[in-house]
């Protein structure tokens, strides 16, 4: 054809690849997914290529094929991003990546921005640990300073019986990933700001999002987050464009924060579109997803306002019946067409509301259609 | 991968099954698209397989693939989608898809199920042109009964003197494709009913959309369609509901319809998603894509409410600067990823707003922003 299409280059090629394809697709736009596995779900909907990370060639290839590359995790090799951005536009830019898989230099450039967290004290011996411990203080939670992810890489220290243990558990990864002792804080909710920022350096940010964990893994979210004055709000966003102003970040991110008595702690910052923004596919005018596009390939953004409130329910491990959900107004289904297995982010669901009323209305109906009242339960006590 | 997803088999691979695909994937539905042209611009979203309509060994091999078969466009060869139907479920049926390929037994459908049409009498040779003339008056519109679209192969008759060149220009056609002579309707408006019927008979439409056409195709639509009583709006759903049940319709259809002094007559049915429900995908809860994907595959359709009004407006041989819509507040762009081409679809854009009164202004912006500001006009004083 007698017209060129831009490419966006994605590495990896789950969900959040498949997703990002799925709103490329509209603004005109071709998405190349680079993967490890044949069968990543990405390649259902836009063109997969099978590499290692550490194929040069193949990488080389690749970056010749795209206009820019990004990223569905935040786990790629830094060496590897590193390369690309000598053939091609990478967004986010690697340094930010790097700085966003550490969990020290992320939180030690929170506190440089004005955003408190937790205590923290970086970890490389037992007696790092033992020192860590009586500075800091019980309970705290011992984790890789890199490649953790949905509360994997955690051990939690409630009394000083634990120390060992924990050693035990985590002191084989000092040497290879780095470790982190954490105060653990007793937090009262936890919300993410999910925010864009343009190549222009524009800014925005949706409403917050409430969010709910199980064993670690995100469960539900409400958004806009039920019960958060305008002052959180405000803050958490500013907290949100000033650190991402300091990693010249471009793209969609995450900022995770814990609420205690009114005040944010700063918990960690996910370099990519993020779990606690789907809502938006739906639920927003325009999608994280759209968005991140839009921003790496230099469009305009898009308005980041919301129809009403949403609430996103994840499906873990298999996916449910969907009849409930299809069946219910303004909801939404969203099946990554992966395999069942224990623990993985098979699909989610999004039910959106003209207001608070209806959405608990709503979200009772299909948690109990589901069988699965446990699960939407925080939210419709957090609605109520 | 452990587990098998669903197939559509699109026969077609324009923008409708592009737009099919995309709302296909997050129901964990794959789609397998047939068409002749290789860069068909479903294939950047989809699995592409070039084929003939003709070539039966290939549609033996697709349909094998598939688990039900539908299509983008209403002119596939009855003859294939005969042989198809004889190896795997496809809907529309074939029947269905022959009576809507006939502008004749189209219109003697909807006298059957008491839609009013404008005056109609097949045409086979010049005398039965001059008798039809007599008959219905002039002016009058002769057509050919099949294969045309977007007002390709009509002509208009205004005096007595035109039937000679009317049947100069569409004559040789008749034995071909049919011929057919409409009164032509001073009408006050269009409007079309975008409509979906499931495997189990469940019937839904979207709100009345009102439509305008610009040298034939479509160039702005507004829903809900501004002005319409309920009661016309009441009349065209239970028309729609009485043509798809008489053809055991079985997904989506547009039923185009004229308003004159506030009655309705029935001008064509499209026996595929319609360009008039466009708007559908961002301005209702369900979008006609979404909804003909669940009904062909027996899945429980979605609520067709909406949250708002929406404009559509159709972008023809090129694609214009997409930064006015992008910047819009709850604009949404469209592009379909085909080279330009005079008088081509090549994408589309939905500006949805909370009422009226802002939409007016929205589509304002829009269009001077665009420099269409004649394309805008006519929705603009719709609303007004």
């Amino acid at each position: 054809m007698n017209r060129t299409l831009p490419c966006l280059g994605i590495l990896g090629g789950g969900q959040l690849a498949r997703m990002l394809a799925l709103s490329a697709a509209p603004l005109g736009v071709r998405s190349l997914v680079v993967d490890t596995e044949a069968d990543a779900c990405a390649g259902q909907v836009a063109e997969l290529v099978v590499a290692d990370w550490n194929d040069e060639a193949a990488l080389a290839t690749f970056a010749r094929r795209v206009d820019v590359v990004t990223f569905d995790f935040e786990n790629v090799p830094a060496a590897a991003a590193e390369r690309l951005a000598g053939r091609v536009d990478v967004f986010p830019n690697p340094r930010a990546l790097a700085l966003a898989q550490d969990r020290l230099s992320e939180k030690t450039l929170f506190g440089e921005c004005g955003l408190a967290t937790p205590a923290f004290e970086p970890v490389d011996t037992r007696d790092d640990l033992r020192r860590a411990v009586s500075h800091i203080g019980l309970p705290a939670v011992l984790k890789t300073r890199r490649l953790g992810y949905d509360g994997k890489g955690q051990f939690r220290l409630k009394t000083e019986a634990d120390v060992e243990a924990a050693w035990e558990a985590l002191g084989d990864a000092a040497s290879r990933v780095g470790l982190i002792l954490e105060a653990f804080v007793p937090f009262d909710y936890e919300v993410s700001v999910v925010a864009v920022r343009g190549r222009d350096g524009e800014f925005r940010s949706w409403p917050l999002t409430r969010n709910w964990h199980v064993d670690g893994v995100l469960s539900l979210s409400l958004a806009p987050a039920p019960g958060c004055t305008d002052e959180l709000e405000t803050a958490a966003r500013a907290h949100a464009k000033k650190i991402a102003e300091a990693m010249d970040y471009v793209g969609v991110f995450a900022l995770e924060l814990f609420v205690q008595g009114g005040r944010l702690l700063g918990n960690e910052m996910a370099p990519r579109v993020h779990n606690s923004g789907h809502w938006t596919i739906e639920g927003a005018h325009t999608s994280q997803f759209e968005n991140h596009v839009r921003a790496v390939l230099g469009m305009p953004l898009g308005d980041t306002g919301v129809r009403g409130p949403s609430a996103m329910l994840n499906w873990i491990g298999e996916m449910p019946d969907p009849a409930p959900v299809l069946s219910a107004v303004d909801g939404h289904w969203h099946d990554y067409g992966k395999a069942p297995r224990s623990g993985r982010k098979v699909g989610h669901a999004t039910i959106c509301a003209p207001d608070a009323g209806s959405l608990r209305e709503r979200l009772t109906v299909v948690g109990e259609r589901l069988g699965r009242v446990a699960q939407v339960e925080p939210g419709i006590l957090a609605l109520g």
